[in-house]
């Protein structure tokens, strides 16, 4: 077996310079744009230059890092009261993902839990808790990607939604670590990517980055979840997630509760690669997850030259959807396999190291 | 009650001349083009400026005369054979809904069976015929309206896949009727339309259509069915279908079989429009049922300055796929409303005159 070994990486922090893979300007254009400030963050969260839980959390460490280091002043209060303004300010690019305000509130409490005599030691320690949190998410992409490969034989049809990839993560990805694990030991699988409207991250960034690695995808609509699974092409369901409650409701892109349904009706094992991260112990079910909406124009502004729709059309853009845990084969994490009842296991694995439940 | 009344007729003939309105340009142009030989015809349905099964079946009976009219010779062996070749021709422009051969057929060899002396007698009476395909058609969208409307309540949330609407059809629509009869009847039902990927039927037709005549309607991406199955807006699901088998399995446009399932699974009415044209009792099942496969292009090739895909990416591109019967609530035809067991009750519908089985 010859097979490339994956290079892509979204985030790069290096000499103190943060750089993203702007992920709006896929597949025609790989272009790294240098991010300054926390306005450049916001901004790259907001319109998805950056994007996917775990990638958007890193992000948001090294973007409240690179806020702080360019803090003035010396005084210690001040320059903590500053890092909780610009958390917030951050915090607020997104509703959904818990990754953000995750990492945010790591790097912000764990400041003051910390009390720091001089803003200089507390810059450092930012500065390495935001390296910590980006090296602990590659580890937790290979270690997910080794449980869930073993669920995985070789030669297996595997549909996937949205982009839970190596650009939506550190590296590797959530689910699709696996994949790209399976891909370098010969397991020839073959990967049917939903296209994912209405930004089409399937068609743009799954198809792109599978491609680019070398693995045999094809790229569908939709809308054609059924029939390929009906054609009896896939043999699992592997996506991400951007909140898991405590029962084991997940939300992820919106698309992602009907495929599971799909999957369930034709016998096809659905399994949601959530990063501990991402697994949020006080939000009780997925009726408590906030939904972002987002505007109509995205449904519709696609073409150039005529338009998709009738002018002044009604529109409903939900950005996510919640998968309720009935149908969940299993919850992929970095500490282990998760099986039901969740409400149960998520609460042990929290708990623990490493389990396998 | 003041609703507007619907004006939409996307296939006009009069004076001898045949005008389509060309679906290609909607909704931001409203054009019609005047057809005049069997390459027309044969190019309009290919690429989609007169679609929906019923509408195909009405366009091609017109399509038959108009090329047959200008058949100069006065044998009337050599024209019967010249209505077959062409019959022919215009039956391969596309595969799956059976309306089209089903009416250029009807015209064929009712031709062969009334063994007229003269050729003019001959184009009269296929002129006469296409002309009565067209009216009955009109009926029947009536028919199945007044029979479907007895299955929903004022207020209602409707969802809908594809375009099974007046421009589908001579006038009214199949699975679209019933919300036009509505409409004019102040029921004030609230229509979510599936933007139906790849070629946005949903966002395109029905959008357009409805909004046009005054109807409520909500666009919503493909992959959003589920959500707003979910939150409860959706009281029942109505779609067309392009060919129906002998034991209730229907081939309509992709994606309907994952929305069937998904009604399935909320407990949500499935009903399908199925005028008795479209119903092919020599097609046991909905395996027999060939299925056109388009061009990748149609699903990455839709925006100007970017690409939606990687280059050469692989794809797969069914038009259609097949609801199994078991997701079908009810069939409801211009005879009556049909419920299962499909494989004895549609039988008994093709031999009654009008049933409610």
């Amino acid at each position: 077996m010859d097979k490339k070994v994956l290079d892509i990486s979204p985030i790069r922090f290096s000499d103190d310079e943060l750089w993203l893979l702007d992920q709006t300007k896929l597949p025609g254009e790989e272009v790294y744009i240098k991010t300054e400030t926390k306005e450049d963050m916001w901004d790259a969260i907001y319109h998805l230059k950056v994007r996917g839980a775990p990638a958007i959390g890193v992000a948001a460490a090294y973007g409240l890092y690179i806020d702080c280091k360019s803090y003035a002043g010396n005084d210690i209060e001040g320059f903590l009261s500053h890092v909780k303004t610009s958390a917030e300010y951050l915090n607020s690019a997104r509703p959904t993902a818990v990754n953000l305000s995750w990492a945010l509130n790591r790097i912000a409490s764990g400041l003051e839990d910390r009390k720091f005599a001089s803003v200089a030691e507390a810059k450092e320690w930012i500065k390495a808790e935001a390296v910590k949190i980006h090296e602990e998410d590659v580890a937790a992409c290979i270690k997910m990607g080794e449980y869930g490969l073993s669920l995985l034989k070789p030669g297996m049809g595997i549909l996937t939604h949205c982009n839970a990839g190596t650009i939506a993560t550190a590296k590797y990805g959530t689910c699709l670590a696996p994949i790209y694990l399976g891909h370098e030991r010969g397991y020839d699988f073959k990967v049917y990517a939903d296209e994912t409207r209405p930004l089409l991250q399937g068609a743009r960034l799954t198809a792109w980055e599978l491609n680019k690695a070398g693995v045999d995808v094809t790229l569908i609509c939709d809308n054609m979840a059924s029939t390929v699974m009906k054609n009896g092409w896939i043999d699992a369901v592997v996506v991400g997630c951007d909140r898991m409650a405590a029962n084991g409701d997940g939300a992820n892109k919106i698309g992602t509760s009907g495929v599971a349904i799909l999957a369930k009706e034709y016998g096809i094992p659905f399994y949601m690669y959530v990063p501990t991260s991402t697994i949020d112990m006080n939000t009780p079910t997925g009726d408590n997850i906030h939904i972002e909406l987002r505007k109509g124009e995205e449904i519709y502004e696609m073409w150039y030259e005529k338009p998709m729709a009738p002018a002044g059309v009604k529109t409903y853009n939900p950005s996510f959807d919640v998968t309720a845990n009935e149908y969940i084969t299993a919850v992929i994490t970095e500490k282990g396999i998760v099986r039901p009842p969740y409400d149960v296991n998520l609460k042990k694995l929290m708990e623990a190291t490493e389990v396998n439940i």
